[in-house]
């Protein structure tokens, strides 16, 4: 694939300064751009790296154009160009459409004649397959199934019985949708499996990162709204809810039926008390422990930062002299 | 499946309050329940639900009784009650017994004429797969794995050479059994793998969640007891041991030779260090770093809990300045 | 296999006291050796337990070695020495060399003669899985993937297009090498997908842990350097880099661009920030939450340690208390 930047800057709006009839192949970094590539600048305080670039063309706005040595692509939000640059740029390898030999599809599944169906993977009895939807290899799919137009399920995705994919879902591999919730009841010592009957309901554009888990919900549904984005290796539980266009990344974990609200941004190895209920707009640095509902907008922290283990020591040993009782003794804690 | 209240009564041990011969087809949460439904009171404090409810009966204890506007269900465990009702009322569907002919099984497995082995699953040599054992489609079981009667691999698990499984195991999608530990010998900047000869020994009535994984002994057996109950997203160390009906939540993980004692409950997000011990019925919160061995019953935490950012900010500084040597500067930390 | 002590001295360079033709079969721990197995003493804190052992022969220290009541195989690194003992002692079973049946394999993939493609595994095109490798049962490989000789994948393996292993690379079940990046653009309340087109370039003599994710470059690799060593359930993201002979346990995550040095040893679920620094040879406890570079060699560590609840509640209370500005009232935080 390779573009003028005279098309790029039709194709996505910008305004150029510099040689339309320069070409570009593909996408780079801005420190290591070659020729025929188109890098971009979304942080202005990075402008100073502009002056070694050896790229065709920077995608930047308008206020660090005047910086740029080389041709420039301007644009209000040089990230999201950039980002769509790079889709036409390198494009995915189109998947075979129809159904692998080696794959095992129940004969009442209804797949989409322009959907691909990979090598050694199981589509469940009355699977709905949509439009364009690519089942990667070594996939699991249960009965009733629904899959979205234009949805993709990378490789080794498991899907279990009844839950709902949207339209543009992109799932990696490892993950795992549907599985059964934590329910349990308590009888004597011993705990009793209460059945997960409820199902999983996945939005439209929504990404979910490699080895991440989506229970179903023990009673209606667990819900992740349209555009919601998880990175890898997150646990969200039963009929927790996470609402539209909100990011979260890795390692979080999210309990039973807590409520996150829209456009929240969730750091890296977070967890969620259950039954909890987050807001829209809530900023969540990485690895904070929330323990209760946060009712305004805002960015929410928690956590002791690293520090030299002897200092750290020092800090456990002053919190601990602290709150330490009369006549309390060391054994005690 | 249908069934009339009087059937449940008897059949579950129920003082039943209202008409014996109205029916129920399936389960629901208090608040949602429509006509047809059985639902169920716990907890006492969300009473005040009742009132509304449109299920046809409620299962609850005595004194919530006198509340229920519709049939009572009376017994004095509720919760358990009601896990007993839903498998009755939402059964699995059954397995279809036999060997798929896809699955790829080892002339000297043994699969019991009665359990059921999915399409595209591995069956290594040696096997023994008990009564109406399920094991789903794409699952890899290496040689010499032993499943007991009535045990479920859902989906997509893989299990290692010689991992033991008791009776009624459910082990959910992308779940790891008997993956090496994590055994290093160091010389000089190098590390030398230990190779990693023990196994994996799995209780009766164990539940294991997605993605979960439980490493094989270093030497002599990683050891999961009878009714514990493991969530999704766990890390189970070589020659760790967790005691008999204990439950462990989401994204826990138990380092090596660490012995959890029996009944007891663990939130999610928690981790343990290496070869320290916990005693039986201890509580331990979500998010809790547990350094050290646990001689007492009873409930433990740590960990900050969420605030806005610009507290935690000002909470971090104050233990900065609290835990600074005198002439010690900033830079030290 | 069965070897006697004489050439177990010979071959590993221990000095023998005791009878060389006694012969062992096989390794065990210290305080459960029977007769027939040779065992091994670390940590000289463990001397008291040497009088009990029923082992045939302890590789030890010379330290340590007067204390030995049975025969004694002297070495200065008796954990290493044991660790390539046990690997004589306890060979992996052979792999069947070749391809299986019902492996799907594209037609231009580069199959070493000496390899091993196990059953329900699918190499995609292009590939090159190098001399003595091992692809084991249910693993899927993407496009251009390349295996270097004497590696192994264990089972059920995804690894996406154009990951790059080194020699003797070991990845265990479950493992994700090459997912995209978590690369986001936002777009008004939209996030727009950046596409990952970087790749993974994995060391020799690595090895990764059970569910591990590894994603690709967003631009550029994700590098894994020689003889590192990985736990299970770790998040890699993209573009982190991890320096030679790293040790991270599992449960950890590391955020994007972030790069760690050589000989680091790091404790289970620690996070590391996006775009850090950590140079050579830090040592990080668990759980610690990394919020920025480090750049001096020692110990790392953060996190309030596990306390009874009622007394962490305290410890939370006062926290608070010193913190709180004039005026300020208890619903701020």
């Amino acid at each position: 694939m390779s573009l003028s930047l005279g098309e790029l800057a039709v194709r996505f709006g910008c305004e150029l300064r510099g040689d339309p009839d320069a070409r570009v192949q593909s996408v780079a970094a801005l420190e290591t751009a070659g020729p025929g590539t188109v890098t971009f600048l979304a942080n202005p305080r990075l402008r100073s790296a502009l002056g070694g670039t050896q790229a065709t063309a920077v995608v930047l706005d308008a206020r660090s154009a005047a910086q740029c040595p080389v041709a420039a692509l301007i644009h209000a939000n040089p990230h999201a160009t950039f980002a769509r640059m790079a889709a036409v740029l390198h494009p995915l390898p189109p998947a075979t459409v129809g159904v692998h030999a080696s794959a095992v599809v129940a004969t009442d599944a209804v797949i989409d004649p322009t959907a691909a169906v990979g090598p050694l993977t199981v589509i469940g009895p009355r699977c709905r397959i949509g439009a364009r939807a690519v089942v990667g290899p070594g996939c699991t799919l249960g009965a009733d199934v629904d899959m979205g137009a234009d949805s993709r399920l990378v490789a080794r995705v498991a899907i279990e019985q009844g839950v709902r994919l949207g339209a543009r879902v992109l799932v990696h591999p490892g993950v795992v949708l549907g599985s059964d919730g934590f329910g349990l009841a308590r009888e004597g010592e011993r705990w009793l499996k209460v059945p997960q009957i409820g199902g999983v309901l996945i939005g439209d554009d929504v990404e979910i990162g490699a080895n991440t888990t989506v229970d179903r919900g023990a009673i209606g549904d667990t819900v992740i709204e349209e555009g919601v984005k998880l990175d890898n290796l997150i646990q969200v539980a039963h009929n927790a809810r996470i609402g539209a266009h909100t990011a979260i990344a890795a390692c979080t974990g999210i309990a039973g039926s807590t409520d996150i609200g829209r456009r929240c941004m969730i750091g890296g190895g977070v967890g969620f008390a259950g039954h909890i209920r987050i807001c829209d707009d809530v900023i969540i640095t990485g690895m904070t422990m929330v323990t209760r509902s946060i009712t305004e907008p805002g960015m929410y922290s928690s956590g002791l930062p690293v520090a030299p283990s002897r200092i750290w020591r020092r800090t456990i040993a002053t919190l601990r002299r602290m709150t330490r009782e009369p006549g309390q003794d060391d054994d005690d804690e």
